[in-house]
């Protein structure tokens, strides 16, 4: 190609720092002339047009035009010596008969694992939308959360945190803090190192699987349970069996092939709402043990409990060493707090660690240290107190507008805490069509069919009431009575 | 078990609420009694002394002993009924024959999957120590940070990015700023809803393994390498092969199987330091187009380059839409912001987002929109302008320190960039052994041969120089010397 062919190319538009509009001109001039030597459309041994040439060819300033030269002589895509004009370097040019291929390029080439195949299947519903509104599940109230108390923590922590020298994956301040609360709250006995914190419960779900899941597994979860157990538990290639609930709880299927893993919600099972009773509770410990199956316990929003105090966990009862207690700060403070943690054994204290670090889940330990220092202020405490009373009264309120304006259409179950409640219907109830029906109405509700995993005709919708105050409880039961009618 | 028996037995140390010392004496005696009852030595049917009696027999006050009761009467472990004492519930008692099995078990009985019991072979050397010190490489000069602007970030997006409506796991104005920079520094093209952010860039590489790579599928790393990327890469099953290092950059074996997946660090090779030429940067295009493998770029510290500008991206060539790139602020900021991220290419933004989701693999959106501030307000930019300074005086600073007290017992490999340097030494160098001197004289350094993932008698120490002032530089290699001779 020669300089005049060059310049006419400049000109007919195969160079033009104008176009994009998203970069500078420097970047746009830059990345146009390496694809174009990469491409070979400017040969090796091609010297190229004076700056101040392509300067006023492109409409643009000789500094710019420099710039860029010097930048692809340092990449490599020219040679430049003093005086002379820039030449394309060579071996800075795919072979001729490849550039074809790239042009033809799709952006769905890449081949996909079969799990990543597979993964719109196991998609639980979103635990929050881009507006969230009445009934959404699983949301806590954050109009509620003291945004600045938890904005000045965090502020505190940014500069003190590194300075302090918490070169660490697990901040022990947040340990200590954490162990306390599940010591008094929850009768969890453990050393403060066996928690490790996490982005998310999601991830200490995924995480234990990880660590204890060999592919096709049989891992048990409730049926209706909670999908993202289902695809947590799925991802580590765990065969994830649906064992259904009756009154006292996750009901146990003794005859079958036993499981490695049991993903359960005694606290307040999702989403019945029910307290797993201490006869199942001792049933399952015990039949663990027999069959050598390791329990993860998710005690996901154990601290609302409404009739009494929280139940002592599982994980605290000293009866099984291989209970893992999961738990998380989306429900208590926000859903983007973004804390989640898990109680390893003692004895699996080190393979955690190592897979926490070898997967990347970890917290900042900034973050980590503005929750210590809310929780050892006490503010973490008197927010959920205040919640638990507030949330209280939203799930007395709700429970009263349904049975005002549903009536017996659905059958409440009465959830004795948590943030949401499972109202039932019969069999010939249409829940996911009631449920697009609801959403367009402007109420958001999830369909119990589409929580079970196991053959089964139950049907109902779940409601989260913690989020919404009287009038938006009143509303969304009256537009949900209107179309149940 | 009668009372009289029942209260000699609390006498006698069945119960003792002052035992524990690390819960509430209400905490102490609810715990004790559930056991006592879960494992049948209180059988159900036995009535328990009255509060007073009790109270009296475990010197603690009545109204704790109260409190007790109808805690474990509300947990169903207990009836009780107006004005009589409390009575051990039936089925709150474990068959009598699992007792034993109990008390054997051990912390250790749970079975890990293959992939735990091997972690930690594929521990690679930590980012950093309990206490960091001069030569531990990646570690960025934390002292050098704006703790007090970024602390003033966090604070200001801690109160308004919920009110705010964000209610996503990607911030889009962290999305736009990022790409913006990356457009600008790296030559990256794409929308910005292709960047997800993740908690860190270990995640990143976990993550899109587990979506590309199927169980004993074949990936490429440099060798020497990155063991974090190893290990990564490993816990999605790949068969993880390391090709060695040539002045180009990463050796390509075209004879050999075709890998699924390629991971290089093509900005400064990690440990080398080496920037991958332009016919290399082709010349693993071409092969990836080819094979249909895909490529990881992993630019973990490409901000710092100090002989011209930053050099544009593998995956801002345009040439190989199979290209993902993954970056992290740990180098740039502090190692504490746990921030790091992926660009996937378009075709892959849903098997991505739903498998971010899966795993939890989620950053707090106040923590995002802080740092959407801090490069919108243009802190971000300045930060790593003034580090680029700083660093190339230190990387300069080293090469010096090392030349004068060290001379040619090592070879420094001077890097055109990054916050780290490889000095070899010949194929007799215990590195390991040396570096354990080091570390026990008061320096720490990596060894060569503990990177390396191929055969090769390659030696070397890895130091870090970006963390450390020039005191501190001088002595580091002061006594790398001394030990040397």
């Amino acid at each position: 190609m020669s300089w005049a062919t060059f310049v006419n190319n400049l000109l007919s538009g195969l160079l033009d720092v104008s176009r994009g509009n998203q970069a500078s001109p420097t970047r746009e001039l830059a990345d146009q002339l390496r694809t174009l030597i990469a491409t070979g459309r400017l040969e090796p041994g091609q010297r190229l047009p004076s700056s101040r040439a392509m300067a006023r060819a492109l409409s643009i300033s000789r500094n710019t035009v420099s710039l860029v030269v010097e930048q692809l002589a340092a990449e490599g895509y020219l040679s430049t010596a003093h005086n002379r004009r820039p030449v394309v370097a060579t071996g800075a040019c795919l072979a001729r008969g490849k550039i074809k291929r790239y042009a033809q390029s799709q952006p769905s080439r890449i081949r996909l694992s079969e799990w990543a195949q597979y993964l719109p299947q196991s998609a639980w519903p979103p635990a929050y939308a881009a507006r969230p509104r009445a009934f959404q599940p699983g949301l806590a109230d954050e109009r509620e959360f003291p945004h600045d108390i938890w904005g000045r923590c965090l502020r505190r922590s940014a500069g003190s945190a590194l300075r302090k020298k918490h070169r660490v994956h697990n901040v022990p301040e947040l340990q200590a803090a954490l162990l306390a609360h599940l010591m008094e709250s929850r009768g969890i006995k453990a050393r403060s190192e066996q928690i490790l914190v996490v982005p998310s419960a999601q991830a200490a779900i995924a995480l234990i699987a990880k660590i204890i899941v060999e592919p096709d597994d049989i891992v048990w979860i409730e049926s209706p349970g909670y999908g993202g157990a289902f695809a947590g538990l799925q991802s580590a290639g765990a065969q994830v069996v649906g064992m259904p609930i009756d009154a006292d709880g996750m009901t146990i299927a003794r005859g079958r092939a036993a499981p490695r893993l049991i993903f359960v919600t005694p606290s307040h099972q999702y989403p019945t709402g029910l307290l797993m009773t201490v006869a199942r509770r001792l049933e399952l410990l015990e039949f663990a043990n027999s069959s050598g199956a390791t329990i993860i316990e998710d005690d996901y929003d154990g601290e609302f409990h409404y009739d009494g105090r929280p139940v002592a966990a599982l994980a605290g009862l000293g009866l099984h060493d291989q209970t893992i207690y999961v738990g998380t700060f989306s429900k208590a403070m926000t859903a983007d707090v973004r804390i989640g943690y898990v109680v390893v054994p003692e004895g699996l204290m080190r393979p955690f660690a190592l897979a926490q670090r070898h997967l990347g889940l970890l917290v900042p330990v900034a973050l980590q240290a503005a929750l210590a220092d809310f929780m050892a202020s006490g503010h973490y405490r008197s927010h959920v107190r205040k919640m638990t009373r507030l949330y209280r009264e939203r799930r007395d309120r709700l429970v009263e507008s349904l049975a005002t304006h549903v009536g017996n259409r659905l059958h409440v179950c009465v959830p004795a805490g948590g943030m949401q409640l499972l109202a039932r219907g019969d069999a010939a109830l249409e829940d996911v069509e009631l449920a697009g029906r609801l959403e367009r109405a402007g109420v958001t509700t999830l369909p119990l069919s589409e929580m079970i995993y196991h053959r089964s005709r139950e049907r109902g919708l779940f409601m989260g009431f913690a989020a919404w105050n009287d009038r938006e409880i009143e509303e969304g039961a009256r537009i949900i009575g209107r179309l149940l009618r």
